[in-house]
């Protein structure tokens, strides 16, 4: 490949959540991922399922992480449509800046769609805490529905 | 779970592709998976990574198919930065309509983010035939040295 991904620093939001530094919504962790809330949602129950294993995007992430990390994107894709009765999700993720990323820490967007509702613009965050935590209740609730 | 997801059909232009019923513009197979050239690019190089086994959406796709696809969705997007030197990558997944899926067989999008350069809207279909199959070579090019 012609083109090099930038090394994967440390520093960034969500190794600071992983290593416990900064608390974070949590939703769900097992030895490969966690999930949390996303605390500027673009719709109700959007979540973030973020791979325990250091890497920048997907482009340099190790196959074995990709492997792991997608049958608990699509768990917390069920819980999250459940919770809410959602209509549809939509499971985005970005690569470098120009893509839209803003944390270089790989991680999956979990969107839930209800019929007829725009999305809100990413990160502009206008959605308190207390209806956050709400959320995360009731997606916490129907994961362990199961 | 309380919301179903509706059983999966086979009449899908994805699984005619996948059974060689109508003709894709394919960049790659292996035994889990196609990659695809997006017929209506919402940028340079918009591919789809399409698991073989039959699912609608990831809402009821097996752990084993989203852990086998994940890895090409990142070789897919490694290559088609490389291909056209672009700037990031986006990937994204949609779940049922209101989510904005229109073929109900699992894919994933990896369209190509170039610094400044809007996304054009889903599924408009401006791009001549001719164009993309040059950008499925170039992708080729890229996976062939990837």
């Amino acid at each position: 490949m012609t083109t090099a991904t930038p090394a994967y620093e440390d520093g960034n939001i969500f190794a600071k959540i992983l290593k416990g530094e900064i608390p974070g919504e949590k939703l769900f962790e097992d030895e490969t991922a966690i999930a949390i809330m996303d605390v500027m949602p673009q719709a109700k129950g959007h979540c973030l399922v973020i791979p325990k294993a250091p890497s920048r995007n997907i482009l340099d992430a190790k196959d074995e992480t990709l492997a792991a990390v997608m049958p608990v994107v699509a768990r917390l894709a069920r819980a999250a449509k459940a919770a809410f009765s959602a209509d549809g999700v939509r499971v985005t993720q970005f690569n470098e800046e120009p893509a839209g990323q803003t944390v270089f820490h790989l991680h999956f967007h979990v969107i839930p769609m209800y019929e007829g509702v725009e999305l809100k613009r990413h990160a502009f965050g206008d959605v308190p805490m207390e209806t956050i935590k709400e959320h995360a209740e009731a997606i916490r609730a129907a994961l362990a529905k199961g």
